[in-house]
């Protein structure tokens, strides 16, 4: 965590957003908004941030990139929710495993014309702007980070998300058992159809800066505002509801592909029971499916729990939709209404796939 | 921690490299090559980490850049040195603060046609070969991370390093006090003067790829393969015989202004007795000077402790020089052997510096 003199602006900038800390012999950095920040006891301005886990608690960490060009483009995703899906990528891991967050840490490169001019500050203070708001929505404070010009133009990030659950009570991917029924969490292939309406919008002749879509109309924008699913990840832990979980980071289809991997089983889906968003049911069934299977981006949590437990079909206002169970062997299938089973194959997000 | 199924080579090849882990019904996971992986309870393959931190310690996060452009050049540092400076740049951070590493993480975005050639893949061997022996030295695991792609044909890696020390007792750069005296390790300016001579060879008409020096070498090498001090930091909190310290990453003029100002304290730093690397030392003697006061990149360690406090010589095998004091004010100076004070500014590395 080292900055330069010049970068002190900036991270001033970060600090003065952050919701963090009771630092010693200063008492002028922000707010602390929640009780959960009292488990940093030192925020940025060190070598090192410092938390102070609960007792009897594990750790969880994890990291993700958010690069221009790859995971957002500057042209079709307003700055706010830049900054929100940098952070909303790293709470849906957290989620997954049912995790309280404790901490984030952000490593930002900007260009080095981005503070040069105003239009290039603004973009950076929005890009706070829909960070802090997610943050603060889920009282993790912003603790640390480095920063750097970037080298290529491009605006590159780097989340770090910090958790805390009860000792060896962590959800995983690995525990998933044939048999096991399977959930989603909310609805599918809305992210991908959003996405497709931002790059039409942006292809239009004399088109403009990508806007904001207002803070009440979340659930209509999956691409735009993802929402990590924290309190039924939690709920699922503390409930002993769930045999093992993931989020739906790269697609129903590849991260379906994860969890059966890491638990050794196989699984069925009954293509007729996926919850469709209404953004996907727009285009055609056959579309909608595809979309639904292998869109991404939905940041939705699968998880898989005893047939015989009942669970409830919403949980922390989200829906939960059955779309399937496991099975012994290791081959994933897709069931039509008819009972006829094909393959599921991973279709979802993949880096560096087409070189392979 | 998120990977499509193309990511899965690259992930398991890190996952080979680590020296994790207790994962559940896997038992192929490589060698746990060291008793602090034992703090480690889940290792790569899952939404998270799981980290268990020895009871009674505090959690420490620091998180740094190596971007291609910025923090290194492909044709002046071997590939094992960039993996090597990677893991260096945080453990250094740990080092600081006298923590002990418990698990680093690693997002990496690589160029998508270096998979694809003989040439680019042997560098990203290489980059871990480097990594994974500085990780072996110091016993912490690679627990996780993520992949990409480079958006922009760039590598670009950003290390998270997790540590503990015991609750209340990690060393901060905020606890120096007027009239202690402070403290460098080991020499100054040799990783800028190895930093010309890298530059000044790849210059060189029909200049060869930069070699790895060998191993036995370190010393000499203070660019390529920095030491960080591990060892020192935690006995400095062991012993109780710090108040303040900070790492030598951006110079010592700018790593000491940071520590002054969190400190609330002034310095004087007596030139003479400041311990100049023999690389820096075969310059002239202003030149020389410079590259200790501002060079950076040492990742040497500067503290302060109380005068009449005896500290020792050589800790760890690590030269320990005195080179100057903490004083009343914001000030700092340097005083030349005829007892003239200038003014000491920073001038180490500073990101955007030039745009400010």
């Amino acid at each position: 965590m080292k900055n330069g003199l010049g970068e002190l602006a900036l991270i001033e900038r970060i600090r003065a957003g952050s919701t963090a800390t009771e630092r010693e012999g200063d008492s002028s950095i922000g707010h602390v908004g929640h009780s959960r920040a009292r488990s940093l006891a030192l925020g940025i301005g060190d070598d090192c941030a410092i938390l102070r886990p609960p007792s009897g608690h594990e750790i969880l960490v994890t990291t993700d990139f958010t690069l221009e060009g790859r995971h957002f483009r500057r042209d079709w995703h307003p700055p706010e929710s830049v900054g929100h899906r940098t952070l909303a990528r790293g709470l849906s891991d957290l989620a997954a495993m049912g995790a309280r967050p404790q901490a984030a840490f952000l490593s930002l490169a900007l260009p080095g014309d981005m503070l040069a001019t105003r239009a290039g500050r603004t973009w950076v203070e929005r890009f706070f702007t829909g960070l802090r708001a997610l943050a603060d929505r889920h009282g993790v404070p912003l603790a640390g980070g480095d920063t750097a010009e970037s080298p290529c133009g491009l605006v590159l990030a780097d989340i770090v998300l910090i958790g805390s659950a009860p000792s060896g009570r962590a959800l995983r991917r690995s525990g998933g058992r044939p048999g096991d029924a399977l959930y989603v969490t909310g609805a599918l292939g809305g992210a991908a159809s959003e996405l497709a309406a931002l790059q039409r919008s942006a292809a239009k002749p004399n088109s403009k800066p990508p806007r904001m879509p207002a803070p009440n109309r979340n659930a209509s924008h999956p691409q735009t505002l993802p929402q990590p699913r924290i309190a039924v990840g939690r709920s699922l832990l503390r409930r002993r509801l769930a045999n093992a979980a993931i989020d739906l980071s790269d697609g129903l289809s590849s991260d379906l592909a994860h969890l059966c991997r890491e638990s050794g089983v196989g699984a069925e889906v009954f293509s007729a029971a996926l919850p469709i968003h209404p953004l996907a049911s727009q285009t055609s069934a056959d579309r909608a499916l595809h979309l639904a299977l292998h869109g991404g981006e939905d940041y939705e949590l699968l998880f898989s729990a005893p047939a015989a437990l009942r669970v409830p079909r919403s949980m922390a206002s989200v829906p939960i939709t059955r779309i399937g169970r496991l099975v012994v062997g290791s081959s994933i299938s897709l069931l039509d209404p008819a009972g006829r089973s094909t393959p599921l194959h991973p279709g979802g997000w993949e880096h560096f796939a087409k070189k392979q």
